[in-house]
């Protein structure tokens, strides 16, 4: 198999293998007093976004759990209890604990709905940011079913005709079991740009290309990423929704989506919503997620299920390809191919990240013992 | 209160009384042998869409239907039966009747099965197109439940770093009850444009933009609406999916929401999906759909969800308006104003579409009443 890498590593990095980072990182949880199973859940999940590629979403991001926890908004030692437990739809009140234990727990609860039910939808409120909502997905995958799952986070994005952060960047995951792996995985926010991708274009000094951030006045954000960047975590600027600033592309259809996904896991669960989603680092951030399984074999045979996808497939691989693009890709290839690629040769970090895991490793007085590859 | 219609009328018009022209396009399905209460069905939603503001998927496309019965394509009189019914989940075999019956019904067996369960899916196999999507999903409001909706269509759109027409316009409509009305509705096409603004263009003679469509050779195509929607009914071009023909503006987002649409509504339904979904006149088109009820009450006090609903609202319509815009619309707001207004000065018909209607009133026998409004 050849190497494929979705996200081209950023220089200086190096190479760290995937067991020992993830072993690492459940360390600093359990120092941090958090349990043994969660403190297992969390270092997975984020460990799995660094080996698929989405290194936004991965163990940079460690630092802000930690001073989560340090705050006292996340709760390390949390009573998640279902509050709605009623036939194939439930609310799990996560108590402030992580995320990434609650949607984990919820998708568990989902999926044992749908297999009685065909359908399970498990609501989480009083959460915090739980990482890349296609992680949870792919566990309805694990018991041939299929996955959605949808969440709100902290108001980063501009609602059509606004120029302010109300929105989030609320993201949605869709995930289906395939003939042979991988899994079909769509899983994407709904605004243009991911919050991710500023924040490292501001640290390595890419441009922003225009019509990904709204200034405050109206005007269109670009070029320096750090000028653009620092406008939106100031409130002076906004992400796009999907589809951009004006209907003419869309951008009503974009907030409309981003919108809706909110109502369901924000108002619907019991929730915050819009801009009363907290960040995680210093208040109780009461995100609010949905985890939805579909029980496939209700419908049709899974068998059948998967010839009839692979068969679709088949043709959106095999139809004409647009003259800029190499290859067609279907929604999980790239992040599929890209987990193969890391677990053999490592996870590249870029090396402020492997300071910051340094700094974070001796204030949680726990050895840094991630292994380095040296190709 | 003032008049307000969310798409001008193109002139030639003349306004018409809805209710006329509901009664009119019911006895027209009564003499092509549809059932009495089918055709009360399909008449009140092609004329919703009219009184929406929707006039692509209103009474311009009953010639469409028409030729459909004619050809046999559609089934006048079909056995719709639930081929699969299982506590939460079913599926409809519509029979190659008309879509729109096929919808209600599943809507209504969807709210059925979420009263008990919380949560209800049905999909639809052997259908055919059903108008807006957002018809139905407000018959779940009607009962106080929050309603989903999706379709798959014939193939028009490019999946993304393709140029071919592969998925359809693919449609995901929500709606959600609040505390007056306009009740919250969501209702949008997964490409950027939907095809009946082209085909209204190339009628009336406006200029495409940039960013619609793609050439099969990969180039924009704009400009004469004529020669664009020529292209794109020959299979020289294809619609963009939201995002547009790149990933930097989000084009994998829409066509992956666009994919996953097909994958429940044409996949797991049993329907066609892709490039098989068939045009409904000369076909079974074989069109599936996916109609979703959740029960509010298993969840919280409806007064509440539609007391926290109000307050999000109230928050986007106060916050910062973007310079080019005069007001900030919540999704339902302007095709219920349309109505309100459509109700009271009528519903504005081009004199094509009139001429339409008379020929099929003349070939099916029955007379051309529909009240003319003089303002």
């Amino acid at each position: 198999m050849e190497f494929f890498e979705k996200e081209e590593p950023v220089s200086p990095f190096i190479r760290v293998s995937a067991s020992s980072l993830k072993r690492f990182v459940w360390k600093v949880f359990r120092a941090l007093g958090v349990k043994e199973e969660d403190a297992g859940i969390v270092a997975d999940v984020l460990v799995t976004a660094d080996l698929m590629g989405i290194s936004s979403h991965g163990v940079q991001r460690l630092g802000r759990y930690v001073a989560g926890i340090e705050s006292g908004a996340i709760n390390v030692n949390p009573e998640m209890r279902l509050v709605v437990d009623s036939y194939a739809v439930g609310v799990l009140d996560a108590d402030n604990g992580l995320g990434h234990v609650a949607a984990y727990k919820a998708m568990v609860k989902a999926v044992e709905k749908a297999r009685q039910f065909g359908i399970g939808i498990v609501l989480v409120k009083h959460s915090h940011h739980f990482g890349i909502a296609g992680y949870y997905a792919l566990k309805a995958v694990e018991s041939n079913m299929i996955g959605i799952v949808m969440t709100n986070t902290t108001p980063l994005v501009a609602y059509i005709g606004t120029v302010e952060r109300y929105l989030g960047t609320n993201a949605i995951a869709f995930a289906a079991p395939r003939k042979q792996p991988p899994p079909l995985l769509f899983d994407g926010a709904l605004s243009i740009a991911p919050v991710g991708r500023l924040e490292l274009y501001s640290k390595i000094g890419r441009e922003v290309p225009a019509g990904w951030v709204v200034g405050i006045d109206g005007e269109v954000l670009r070029g320096d990423a750090r000028r653009v960047y620092e406008a939106l975590t100031k409130g002076l600027a906004a992400l796009l929704p999907l589809g951009g600033y004006s209907e003419e592309l869309g951008g009503h259809k974009g907030s409309g989506l981003a919108l809706v996904t909110d109502v369901i896991c924000g108002i619907l669960s019991g929730a915050s919503w819009g801009y009363h989603v907290m960040y995680t680092t210093t208040k109780n951030a009461n995100v609010g997620h949905a985890l939805i399984a579909i029980d496939i074999s209700k419908f049709m045979k899974l068998e059948e299920f998967c010839e009839r996808l692979e068969q679709m497939i088949n043709e959106i691989k095999a139809l004409k390809k647009a003259p800029w693009v190499k290859n067609i890709w279907i929604p999980g290839e790239r992040s599929w191919l890209t987990m193969q690629t890391r677990l053999r040769i490592g996870i590249p970090l870029h090396i402020t990240v492997v300071e910051e895991l340094r700094n974070i490793a001796k204030k949680a007085s726990v050895k840094f013992d991630v292994e380095f590859l040296y190709l």
